[in-house]
């Protein structure tokens, strides 16, 4: 039975990715973008013009992201169970904020028994 | 460039997913067994007999879970960054915590700049 999709991101040539609170900030506005009920959001940088890691936990899962400053790139990924989210405003959301150059997408189905 | 692998499973026939300490430590152990560096570890329990979810981030990415105890399904991520971290270790240790019957997995490379 289908559960959500997974969908996963890598985002390149982005601004800002040392900014702990424009990383929070995105993740907030992607939550706000997938009409998505937020529980906590996490985040952890790790020192000056390093990365950040952030979770938003998620009524409907998750959506984290984790940030290499030095290289302009960021990975996210967005799992959104039920089929009333918007994943593609989400991603928006996030690429705008870290005006992302590039964004390369993969989506996967989650759920128990889907067809191999 | 090559990141680190993001593996998806999906865990089935599983135990005790409406039970938060007992997801909590499959987390812990699964971080454990992957040779991970713990930042933090949320969790969110739905209610009795409800479903949990959990996130552990780390120095590495994270690992995610998100529990249907009614069908005895749970989504796991686990994102691990670098070489040298077991990701089959990781997902043992979750799937002999909550006694899975069945495990359906894939893994995605993630980084900037890979090949299509």
């Amino acid at each position: 039975m289908y559960t959500g999709t997974h969908l996963l991101a890598d985002l390149s040539g982005c601004s800002g990715l040392d900014d702990a609170a424009r990383v929070e900030l995105a993740l907030r506005e992607a939550v706000a973008a997938a009409s998505a009920t937020l529980l906590d959001v996490r985040l952890h940088h790790f020192g000056p013009g390093q990365g950040v890691t952030g979770v938003a936990l998620l009524a409907e899962s998750h959506i984290s992201i984790h940030t290499w400053p030095e290289h302009g790139y960021a990975a996210v990924d967005i799992f959104l169970c039920g089929q009333s989210h918007d994943l593609d405003a989400a991603l928006a959301a996030l690429s705008t904020r870290l005006e992302a150059g590039r964004c390369d997408e993969r989506r996967v189905a989650r759920g128990y028994g889907l067809p191999d």
